[in-house]
């Protein structure tokens, strides 16, 4: 481990739940995120079986000629047909794509041998096939808690936001005018969570619980590199001044609810930081962390309406203190206001991500689990406080009957002071009640001999507690147990642990439980976005048989996803000609802190521990040097040459310079120039002759990997896509690294600066006027699709021309007025120098009956990070901006 | 039956499939729509088991206080809550719900019993019930045909049509300014029928093939009572000019392709119509019917990408030659212009509509399949004429293999020119045949002894001809015939029957086979159109074992169906009571037919043929009249008084009159003015008393029937919101039949025609700009929405008043100029009285970032009937009206 300066501590309290990193189970929370995104870029193949619908291959066999595959004559998710694809070809003055491949993809790196894979399937094969596997897969009822819990996922939800490609999307809302909807819903979340959590502030999520315990250390500590020591509360000593923070959970894996505010107090005394891992639900009805002092609240918010998904992928919420704001990992949606002095929302802070900071940045956190924290925050808004506060008395009051009942049965409990979770010490052999549970297929928590665990949830019902009595040899009935109990039910409810404050009273809250008005809400939302709606996925993630299996159920429960993970690993090393994979990484950025801490733990084990430098090319992807620090490494960055390429001179003079004590290069491959780096070899090599590690970041891995058919071809479609767009913009703008290009292309827009004093921001605000996307040209798109864009940005080009031309004014134009929302348009008011339709009608293809707005005017960033409000604001700002005027117009 | 002046006879070629209305399997193709119907109105639990989620009800039981249901405490589909109704009902004067009731249902007419249902489940139990119901239906490989064909469904448009509220929706295209997306989908289906058939035009689809079967003969003979003949070809005898239409069937149910040539001239010379019952996907390899001068082609789309789903529903083509199009049945959409002169899309010729003739209307067709026949269109889009006629060929060349193993394994097909079915003598014991089928899961259909049948589609597999290869005895396999048929597989291709012209050129079926392309085709057109979007739907259709099974698969393979009709039956006699309940009609016009038929067959059992009046109120159904009339009875109207009920002197002087030949009285209930009819007893008293049967159309029976806690919970909020409104609009619209209502009320808009030129066609478009539609103000209608809707109203009303008061001009004034689309209020130009504000966003309800636009100005029908166009429209009508104007702006 990495020394520190101050010698310092770091603590779990003794019954945190097993939520540390290295203790998930491989691939499982993983997974499901994959799976997704591999649907929707219609790789959906790739795990199942092979590769997606391949292109018609010349058979031997005459039945394939006359009874084809059903649908192979369709390359569905190819974008350009042969027409198309000669069209581009002839623009680029080559004969064929083979040329194209030739002249794009270095001789050195293209595999010579063929892949071995499954024969593709059609994509209703595959959704059979996916069935057959589901089929494998037990779902039993789980009642092991540790925190992942059954919940009643309301259908309205699953069905308008989970399995609609207009909110499943990756993409990240980095403009705030067309994304109003999402950022609205993601503000929501962190509102309902410092409402619950009584906390000030709270980001959009972050990848798990695992993930905002380590960031909440991090926080504490403000590195990574941390003793953990594991005590009970009053064990803990700070007056030392040595520790920087305390975790703790309330209420804690084993069920107990315990009153931690003198051990906060004392924390605090100490200098220290008290953090509370917590849960949702039951701060529903239990004293928030809020109110007893503690500076960052966390935990998963997967309870709140989203399925089990055997462990993920979940949101987690991360909430702190006001002072703690500004170093929050994560993202967070905060108010500003627009150029028309409108109330809107946009990413606040941005500022403290690494892909501004680059290599000053300490955390590595890009991505939120919005998906899933919008699923909750609808789940919040469907249901209200009152809805809530609902389930939680019902969850609690069904452990109420099930604890009487299990006292009477001779058991002991662990605790008298439990939300929905009893540990209990067996009075007859725990063999036979698990016995008993297996009966009724029922999974129970086993601790040691003799102790097991039992977590209810919201979906408990008295059939189920009647079963759960059976099964601990309880001889009453759940009726029975109630009745008997009367009036003396109160557990949280009569205790000092009572939440009394209020949560949730704002009017988004209180204002959609109804099917009608929360469908309503949704849409409402969803068409404020800009949705790329690639394709509808048939999410399997919603099956029963993959949605309702707890991480922690027996393996023998779970074949289908066992089935799931090897097939995956095997076509995965197939493709990356690696020997093992590792599912665990949640994204990219983790999968980055992962390769490193595996390079920098196989340097250690050889005694190597003083290896600390990492070399980094100013084309690798900006989460790179972040990752490389969080793993105690120090970063070198390696200048490129004018093609992108590596600078081999440089790398030579630096690794020779940190030879003793080089750890590792990180390398994005293709980089972020979209270049096949045709060094890669001899870069290898130069780090191991080093006595250093290699970590290639594989994020356009389509782009890579010569193989398996329908693979080539995707690739070679996306490399020709890339190289029609760079031809057809290359005589209107600078584009950096010239020559044939692999997947992406940066144009270069600064000499605009000086010209007409345009922006590259500009240019992409009034892209949006043209209603397209920076996009990356993959094989989805077609050539229609391309050409829309390059006309664009074409059109672009000729109004920047005019503005250095003097044609227009060079303050009040479109691009610095960019982008033109429909309020605008629309207002009888109109002084610009340009028309209407310049503004809002700037090409042929640019519609009104099919034009997608902004919904808002150019957002003011600095203003809202100056004036931070990242919590629902009140409801005069949803007031519209129109008069009522009768008559008088 | 009916006796006619002109005898005649219409005559079935031999082998038409099996579909007279009276042979449908009772319930099959009724039954998933009204199961979708209910689910969408939030009823899905009355089709499963009880009701829908209840309110919270007092029980003696203490678990169930402090355990209540999971949901109970939201009635999640009932829009207003406990606050919203207190106000309701002060505005109304009102102490309570109670009240308000007594004052709106009639004491005489209120039921007393309760009614016997199961206990309501929440919809996640809905849901788990269906799959356990659906786990009973056994998913066997189904070759049975007879007018049903599995298919591949495409996973994109299963998704982001048939399961996507934006499209599933009762809501008729009535107008056509919000509705141009579906018009457009439906248009595309009108020009593949026209393509693929060869016919001049085709409607939007008719409810099933019998229905469509039916049509045409009515068309060829104006008037229902035929007299059907079943004769060979040749048998067929014209010359007596008495015939007025043939029927034929190409291919024929067994499979054989035969030539009609000589028929049809036959036919003509004979002065008799030529009707063509045919298959789609055979026509795209095969001479398509419009080639060999048919009049009427019919058929079922259903093997267009539309699911089994045990027999319906399916949406039925119909297409006749130019000169009939005036006498085609259905709706149909056509080509016009809008304000703005822009090529826009209507329901074409509505002036044929029972709607509008109402009781000079002969057909009561009002509905399409709108849905299923905007999937089978999408289908048509997807896969292009390449695609479609790949498929064709595919499924041709399966069957040639299958013929050529069974004819080597000894049997004898009974047709040598087939497309994709096979009648088969078999060669061995039949027994043994199916012995086998059973032991692989695979169905055939059964002739007579020693004869069997197999149909094949798009879905079959080499694997699968392996299996029916081994199931009849063949020693061969699939790839073995194929490669010793070399290049002799011809069938079709090689013969006389082969088509040889194109279809299906239009661009737009050209354009969209990518993934990517047909999602954002599909969302473009979902986007022009408003949607009520009341509600997702979880659509159990969907599912495999609902989805795909033959609806003439052995019962054995359908309990799962079996138990949904005896509940669903079981529940509706106890809900209506009555004792017996027929799931036969397709639609509510079906079902008014059969009623009265059944009526008219129970009087002529009686001996009572003679009896052929049917006394119709001015309050019922506007489908009513037509019904009557196909159902061979005289239409009566009877007078209504100014509160709206039926005039009973009027009543009693008609019966009198009619007495001797009175065969029903038809009765809509509550009444389409809203009025419960006090005096219902003493009206069917006075009918049975002379010798008449009533017929009650129940298409309002939610309001009806006091019943079960929830429903009675639901009929309450429905009839107070209905109130509710009326009181707010009474001081500013005159009322018809006041007093309380029960779920819906008139508004009387005729006075405004002389006071300021206003029709009720103005109010209708000016409630577009306020992003609003007409509704029933049902019970999942929310406080706020009805009020939206009312304010809608009232600030209309102004708007008329400033006409009348000379503040707006009488002939330019936002009324007339209703509908606003954003192409106008986005205009450079605007020359109006009003500002664009006052157009576009006339209440601070009505905000620029949420409104729903119009896509086009209003629409011209007069133009669009006298210039006739009911297919896709050239390509350059969908140019941009915008210039590109570039710096010169």
């Amino acid at each position: 481990m990495q020394s520190c300066a101050k010698s310092w501590g770091i603590l779990f309290a003794k019954s945190v739940n097993s939520h540390a990193p290295c203790r998930h189970i491989p691939g499982q929370s993983r997974f499901f995120g994959k799976l997704q995104t591999r649907i929707q870029n219609r790789n959906a193949f790739v795990t199942v079986r092979g590769l997606r619908m391949s292109a018609v291959c010349a058979s031997s066999r005459q039945i394939d000629r006359i009874l084809p595959r059903h649908d192979d004559f369709a390359e569905r998710h190819i974008g350009p047909g042969e027409r198309e694809k000669r069209e581009m070809l002839d623009v680029l003055g080559l004969q064929s794509i083979a040329q194209l491949i030739e002249d794009t993809v270095p001789e050195s790196i293209r595999i010579q041998r063929s892949m071995k894979m499954d024969d593709p399937l059609c994509e209703n094969q595959v959704l059979e096939h996916l069935q057959k596997i589901a089929s494998k897969n037990k779902v039993w009822r789980s009642y092991i808690g540790m925190g992942y819990y059954n919940c009643s996922v309301p259908p309205v939800i699953q069905r308008n936001l989970l399995e609609n490609s207009g909110w499943v999307t990756q993409y990240t809302p980095y403009q705030p005018e067309v994304a109003q909807g999402r950022l609205e819903s993601l503000l929501n979340y962190q509102t309902m969570i410092c409402d619950i959590t009584g906390m000030a502030v709270a980001n959009a999520s972050l990848l798990d619980e695992a993930t905002a315990a380590a960031e909440a250390m991090q926080l504490c500590h403000s590195y990574i590199g941390v003793k953990t020591v594991l005590k009970l509360p009053h064990e803990m000593d700070f007056s030392g001044k040595d520790v920087s923070g305390v975790l703790f959970q309330y209420p804690d894996t084993d069920g107990r609810v315990e009153d931690f505010t003198a051990l906060v107090d004392r924390a605090h005394k100490g200098g220290a930081l008290a953090c509370c891992a917590t849960d949702l639900l039951a701060l529903c009805v239990l004293r928030p962390p809020g109110e007893f002092g503690v500076d960052i609240a966390l935990g998963s918010s997967q309870r709140f309406g989203v399925p089990l998904c055997y462990g993920g992928p979940h949101a987690a919420f991360f909430s702190v203190k006001e002072n703690l704001v500004r170093m929050m990992p994560g993202r967070m949606v905060g108010v500003t206001r627009d150029a028309a002095g409108k109330e809107v929302y946009r990413l606040a802070l941005q500022t403290r991500e690494q892909h501004i900071r680059r290599d000053k940045a300490t955390s590595n956190i890009c991505t939120a689990q919005a998906l899933l924290a919008n699923m909750a925050a609808m789940f919040g808004v469907y249901h209200g406080p009152q809805g809530l506060k609902h389930i939680a008395e019902r969850t609690h009051n069904a452990a109420l009957i099930l604890a009487e009942g299990l006292k009477r049965a001779g058991h002991r409990l662990h605790s008298e002071m439990f939300f929905d979770t009893l540990k209990v010490g067996c009075s007859v052999a725990a063999k036979d009640i698990l016995e008993r549970a297996v009966q009724r297929e029922i999974n129970l928590r086993v601790y040691s001999e003799g102790v097991l665990g039992v977590s209810l949830d919201e979906t408990v019902t008295e059939r189920d507690l009647d079963d759960l009595l059976w099964v601990f040899g309880c001889e009453s009935s759940a009726e029975l147990i109630a009745e008997k109990m009367g009036e003396r039910v109160k557990g949280i409810m009569g205790s000092p642990f009572k939440r009394t404050s209020k949560y949730l009273v704002h009017t988004v809250f209180n204002s959609y439980h109804s099917e009608t008005n929360i469908v309503r809400y949704m849409k409402r939302l969803e068409n404020k976005d800009i949705s790329l709606v690639h394709s509808m996925i048939p999410l399997p993630i919603t099956w029963k048989e993959f949605a309702n299996l707890h991480p922690f159920c027996p393996l023998d429960q779970a074949e289908g996803y066992q089935q799931l993970f090897r097939q995956l690993e095997k076509d995965l090393c197939e493709v990356t000609g690696y020997d093992k994979i590792s599912f665990q990484p949640n994204s990219g950025a983790q999968g980055e802190y992962a390769g490193l801490a595996a390079i920098k733990a196989y340097l250690n084990s050889k005694g190597e521990a003083h290896r600390t430098v990492c070399l980094i090319p100013k084309s690798a992807h900006g989460t790179n040097p972040a990752s490389a620090q969080m793993a105690g490494m120090k970063v070198q960055v390696v200048e490129v040459d004018k093609d992108g390429n590596i600078d081999m001179a440089n790398l030579k003079a630096l690794v020779d310079k940190h030879k003793a004590n080089l750890a590792a290069m990180m390398i994005t491959y293709p980089s972020t120039f979209g270049v096949f780096e045709e060094s890669i070899d001899d870069v290898c090599n130069l780090i191991h002759q080093n006595g250093g590690q290699v970590y290639l970041d594989g994020a356009n891995m389509n782009a890579q990997m010569m193989g398996a058919k329908g693979l080539v071809h995707a690739t070679e479609v996306a490399i020709l896509n890339a190289n029609y767009m760079a031809k057809r913009l290359e005589s209107h703008y600078k584009i950096l690294f010239k020559g044939f290009c692999a997947h992406e292309f940066i144009l270069d827009v600064r000499p605009f600066k000086k010209s007409a004093n345009i922006e590259a921001v500009d240019v992409a605000k009034r892209l949006q006027d043209y209603g397209t996307l920076m996009i990356e040209p993959t094989e989805s798109e077609d050539k229609a699709e391309m050409d829309r864009f390059c006309d664009s940005l074409m059109g672009i080009r000729q109004e920047i021309a005019d503005i250095e031309e003097g044609r227009m004014d060079a303050r009040i134009n479109p691009l610095k007025m960019a982008p033109h929302s429909l309020a605008s348009i629309t207002s009888s008011t109109w002084d610009r120098p340009y028309s209407r339709e310049y503004a809002a009608f700037p090409l042929p293809f640019v519609r009104p009956e099919t034009k997608f707005w902004p919904s808002i005017s150019r957002i003011d960033d600095i203003y809202g990070d100056q004036h931070l409000v990242c919590t629902c604001p009140p409801m005069d700002v949803y007031e519209s901006p129109y008069e009522e005027k009768r008559a008088s117009s």
